[in-house]
């Protein structure tokens, strides 16, 4: 039950109130393979520059990720630096240097065509259309996406959305695509446009899922420290969508349980919490599956009355 | 198992996006009984002027809450105006008249003198103490502060937080008591301070349950309209110490179940969603005992996993 990845590989430099890195493996891809691999086998599809290090390579590879869509050309890897707030709330961009991903026209592997399950990264609408397309054997396709494509590339989203089965955005975006501030008027215009499953992530306050005979609310795990929240979106996704592609949920075709979807936001906010706990992907090089089910029944255990 | 309030019963003047209205019963202590009132017999301690309003007493009398303890004095009432921002997240307060409240003892009638249950809202932490010295049948009793009390008499806010059983407080509160900004850290060191029991409101985002034992959290009901959020929190404390009045809940005397104290945190956050469905206390003039199970309910269902 393979999932394929879509999105970005960078390189990230940090700098939080616990320190700083100058270069570090980051990227939405990244962060949603690695997520994602703990519970299913996961492909990406990517673009890095020549100045790519093999141990960042090993890094995914050792972590079972397929990288025959990893794509190496002449010139520089994605680069984004940003200084995150004292309280940790407000990051502000200090420099994005597409680089390579400037150009990136995804080149799906012939070996992907038939995977079920797909995650799209926050890249150009049209680009994740087409990927899309190439695909044949879907049970479950979503992705994310970006207040940019929102404002400036609005029809060409909505035509990309419309064929997705689940959409997972934060709330400022589902503000901004829906043109609603409350998040349950958001969600029923969101869910009008096409994905019958929307997430909504509110970073430390957790995250919502919507259907339209449904709703599921969790709290966001209480971490004692968090050291770097760069990337716990993106691990949220990897393991939302990572759990049920080990589930074999199958949406197109009937006959599933939408408590899966809620345990999933629950891996979600279980790899979301783990991520922030160290620098970068750091967490993800000791991260085992046993820790992340014991974070998972821990959730169980502060949720229930 | 009758619950004791005391607080401020005020006239508010109240702008949200969705309307404005000039003079409406408020007040901590008002929102605390009124919600309370659906879980156990309230009997409140409180200063009014010569101009409260014989419908305002009636509407407090109507929900069976006992008004021995709510002294009328010549002079005016507290009087409170504020103003919400476009999205409710802020608001600013235009006026504040203390008026007979500047000058509030609370008297404690004899009758209340036996009872279990004791709420003691924002006032002056020597006069929460000195009601607290009188009842002598305690089962749980705490209360409420606020950031000028924490900042300006914190040795006398400490010597009267020591005796109590719970605290119950907003999530900057909180910050601003332990000087942690990480609310983890931050309920660790408040746990220390006397309170065996930290509830933590955070708005819109839910509450938090803290004991050294045990962490509970909520997320928020996402309501689809917030008309005025004025007295939410009031009403999540009525709520919670009302359920556990209503239980019969016996901290001081052992045998207690820690889930009571859970479902006592949703019982709180079902009265605080009510309450901003309308203007000021509107919603507590038609609102059952039923409606209220139903959203109790409604939490279990989208919380499940």
């Amino acid at each position: 039950m393979s999932l394929v990845v879509i999105g970005s590989v960078a390189y990230d430099a940090i700098e939080t109130p616990h320190g700083k890195c100058q270069r570090t493996l980051g990227g939405a891809c990244t962060y949603i393979a690695l997520s994602a691999s703990y519970f299913t086998q996961t492909s990406i599809v990517a673009v890095v520059g020549s100045d790519f290090a093999r141990e960042d390579r090993d890094l995914l590879a050792g972590r079972g990720v397929d990288l025959e869509g990893l794509e190496q050309v002449p010139g520089k890897t994605f680069f984004w630096s940003g200084v995150y707030s004292a309280d940790m709330n407000d990051r502000t961009t200090l420099q994005t240097d597409l680089n390579v991903f400037a150009n990136f026209d995804p080149k799906l592997p012939a070996s992907y065509a038939k995977e079920p399950y797909l995650f799209l990264g926050n890249i150009q609408p049209a680009l994740q259309r087409r990927v899309q397309q190439q695909m044949n054997g879907i049970r479950f396709a979503g992705g994310d996406t970006m207040n940019f494509w929102i404002s400036q590339t609005r029809e060409e989203l909505l035509e990309t959305i419309r064929n997705w089965d689940f959409l997972l955005i934060n709330d400022s975006e589902a503000r901004m695509l829906s043109g609603e501030y409350n998040l349950r008027k958001a969600a029923a215009k969101i869910l009008e446009m096409g994905p019958a499953t929307l997430v909504i992530k509110r970073g430390e306050y957790g995250a919502m899922l919507f259907r339209r005979d449904a709703l599921f609310i969790v709290p966001g795990y209480l971490l004692e420290d968090v050291f770097d929240p760069t990337g716990a979106g993106d691990s949220f996704a990897g393991g939302f969508t990572g759990y049920l592609a080990e589930r074999g949920f199958d949406l197109r075709n009937g006959g599933f349980d939408v408590q899966e979807l809620h345990r999933a936001v629950i891996y979600g906010s279980v790899m979301g919490s783990f991520c922030c706990e160290q620098f970068g992907v750091d967490r993800f090089r000791t991260l085992n599956r046993e820790q992340i089910d014991q974070r998972f029944e821990e959730f169980r255990r502060f949720t229930a009355f």
